[in-house]
């Protein structure tokens, strides 16, 4: 009888119209029926990363879309510069290393944002000689927000293309991946979109197909050259996940419904109201300076055993959130704000955080972290 | 108000179970909860492949999975056979080729099987050189089974590892991967598994293992060392498609209640009753000599549009059945029989078929080929 709450950065909880979406008896997906829902799923993608270009649908995690980003565009022995700022950030470099590609790797402090103006440097110190900068809007793993928009305009006149992984945020916060001059965007299905996992999407700009003429990195389930030439005849190169492109176009036409303003508001709120609760408990942000709308980390208070803290909410009252990754494991929990999550969703979350941490013996004023985000909401 | 019907060679209908698991609310992955339903995905899918050995779940199409069985026991420059007998066939030298890997083609008329005896014969001619054996269980554009086992029992004591893309048929017809001395098995969710596409699933034995050693392919997403890593500790390297491996139980659920025996002779069983029905049409199989269990490939009589016999099956009566690919397209219709699919759905297609023919002015007995198949059923 135990009721589970996910606020956890993905996956997040699914819109009762995608659950019922994704139940419907499977179509085929070389007909005029699926042709339809696949222009349509094409259409939505392009509002939802405000963009022109085309966005293709891979039937993957989000990794295989930033593997995607990488081998289309660049070839062994390219420079590129990387954005390091927790545990997404590394994943660049990883995917880079794999294929033989060079780093040129910015290493920003866990809970802090890049300065755009490192990147400026790093870009004018290589002469012209990077291919491209990889970029994080979200480090979910400390939950920090990416000034994309910044880094943009340092990006836009070199010869590098800016390469943005946006799975953790896009369509909860705002990335204008035209008007900000992403050249491309990745994102997945399980965060922002409200979908299960299991779809990657992909953006790319006229700046990067350029580049994509003369990539030598061996590829070709991830082939986007593929990709176009079947996007050209709303199709995809090989069998794509069905039910969930169908259930895309659920969450798409909820976002359209709800506008993308609206939806960015409405994250900006409830990271407004996670954030007043956390303080009102007497916790400390863990990235007070370079917060993001969509999951907020905070700090372990000394004398709690973080891990613990994660497990009992989880596993005795059903309310997921996430603990820390990597060099953060049992220092930060994360809670998450993004896709469908209400307004009682968070106090929810913040009612069970009060009571295992009061369980633990945490000393602080029962109720206080609800009653912030209750004002908060108020408002 | 029209109905469908799903005849083709993937997706294949899905059962009520597996419907209704996917509606489900979402979990997230890194929990207990999702790790009880990743090891029973383990050992049912060790249940379906008839193998001992790891088998790994991606989330991709079954072409995911062909890559990874290319990327991560080959080198640019090494030395293979393929067996070429349709599109499925030519896949694999064309992702060998994307990767610098030299392909030895065993090139086999379309509608026939390759000897096992040229494969014995060309591994001879290439003492010791080749690394391994690309071959297609059911080849869905022929609709031709090949004899596995006899390929088996060629390479096993060879340098050799036999790779099988049984991404069609495996669940439906028989495949003894470690009976059959299968290195490498391939498949997908969409066939035999009864589920809609966005998995593909690899099983690995020790002697691929052993060629993982010295494989220079670069590969991050598709990386079977890390998927192994993972798996020991019952988790997957990326976010897995959550809702799709808990379907994947419910679909494995019914098969091992059926068991498999039954379940392959209930395939053997309908195609039995489609060739039937074919025949009493006057109609031709287009594999007379190597037709599977899965899908009947036959010609489209002369006179006949095949593809507007398909398109008017589909568009007009709901009824979809899959055309002639690429060098077949409208010489052959292919109409399968592969998963949840019942004695009665078999004559709705059969009889479909028998209206459109009438329609197009094929002369033939109303009712011969539903009688035919309905004989073959009452037995």
């Amino acid at each position: 009888m135990k009721k589970n709450y996910l606020l956890t950065p993905g996956p997040t909880p699914l819109p009762p119209q995608v659950c019922e979406s994704l139940s419907r008896p499977i179509i085929h997906h070389r007909t005029p029926q699926f042709q339809d829902i696949l222009k349509e799923a094409h259409e939505g993608l392009k509002y939802v990363f405000q963009t022109k270009n085309e966005v293709f649908i891979l039937t993957s995690s989000g990794t295989g879309g930033m593997e995607s980003a990488v081998i289309n565009f660049l070839s062994p022995g390219d420079n590129v510069i990387v954005v390091e700022a927790g545990k997404f950030g590394e994943r660049w470099t990883e995917i880079c290393n794999a294929y033989g590609i060079n780093c040129e790797v910015i290493k920003v402090e866990w809970g802090k944002a890049v300065d755009p103006l490192v990147i400026a440097a790093t870009l004018k110190a290589g002469k012209g000689t990077f291919k491209a900068v990889f970029t994080t809007l979200c480090e979910t793993s400390t939950g920090v927000a990416t000034d994309i928009k910044a880094i943009g305009q340092v990006v836009k006149d070199s010869e590098a293309i800016l390469v943005v992984d946006a799975i953790s945020g896009l369509g909860a916060i705002d990335l204008k991946a035209d008007e900000w001059f992403c050249d491309v965007v990745v994102s997945g299905s399980q965060k922002g979109l409200m979908l299960p996992p299991g779809l990657g999407f992909i953006s790319v700009g006229p700046k990067a197909w350029k580049l994509a003429e003369s990539s030598r990195c061996p590829k070709y389930y991830f082939n986007l050259k593929a990709a176009k030439k079947a996007y050209a005849s709303t199709d995809t190169p090989w069998t794509p996940a069905i039910g969930l492109v169908i259930a895309l176009n659920e969450a798409i036409r909820m976002m359209k419904t709800e506008s993308l303003e609206k939806i960015f508001a409405w994250h900006n709120k409830m990271a407004q109201a996670v954030r007043a609760a956390v303080k009102a408990l007497g916790l400390e942000l863990f990235a007070p300076d370079a917060y993001s709308d969509v999951v907020t980390a905070v700090k372990v208070p000394a004398g709690v055993d973080g891990e613990k803290l994660v497990k009992t909410m989880r596993d005795t009252y059903g309310v997921t959130i996430a603990g820390g990754q990597s060099e953060m494991k049992g220092k930060i929990f994360r809670f998450a704000h993004m896709g469908y999550i209400g307004e009682f969703d968070v106090i929810t979350g913040i009612s069970c955080l009060e009571k295992v941490l009061a369980q633990m013996g945490y000393k602080f004023e029962m109720g206080a972290g609800v009653a912030a985000a209750q004002k908060v909401f108020l408002k």
